[in-house]
């Protein structure tokens, strides 16, 4: 039987790096727990992902940079907050609170 | 241009029924905030869908009842607390918070 869990216990320290955790997945859909503490995208990286991504921050705070046409728009990410990022459009991580876990939902499905 | 959104921003009362807002989809995927308030599943009604569900309660309070092998099992969830429901499990709403608004995120996908 798959039993309650809950989105802020068990939190790794992820001081030693991002941890990502499968909260459940279907056909090509992905739910995912990401907990990150201080980490950015490396240098000069840009994800492109060929599914959509559903992405909220439950608690902490990050700042993620995408491309848009013109240029590139930096998104503040607060507990609540929630963005959809298209499919293939280029993105990163630029910034995630040192201070404390940052804990991300994404869901990853086609377009 | 997509905007960052807050899952408790812009949040209805709910008292005259329960309010189903799209917040993003793809074929086949739906995600979806559901804001309650006291309401419960009709007598008798039980959910029994096709898809599989991924919720989780945002904010406030409820509880939920669905079938297993034996029985029927009540399910409480807080602020946080998530459960996937496989498609085609028996399900209903069994009691929300009448004194404050809870606040679901659903995800329905294909198993």
């Amino acid at each position: 039987m798959r039993k309650v869990l809950n989105i802020l216990a068990g939190l790794p320290d992820a001081g030693q790096g991002e941890v990502f955790e499968t909260l459940a997945q279907g056909r090509d859909v992905l739910i995912e727990r990401i907990v990150s503490r201080g980490q950015r995208s490396a240098e000069g990286f840009w994800y492109e992902q060929e599914r959509e991504e559903w992405v909220m921050v439950v608690s902490g705070s990050a700042t993620l940079l995408r491309e848009v046409e013109g240029g590139v728009e930096s998104v503040e990410l607060r507990p609540g907050d929630f963005i959809t990022i298209p499919a293939l459009q280029r993105h990163r991580v630029e910034w995630t609170d040192p201070a404390q876990v940052t804990v991300w939902l994404a869901i990853h499905y086609p377009s």
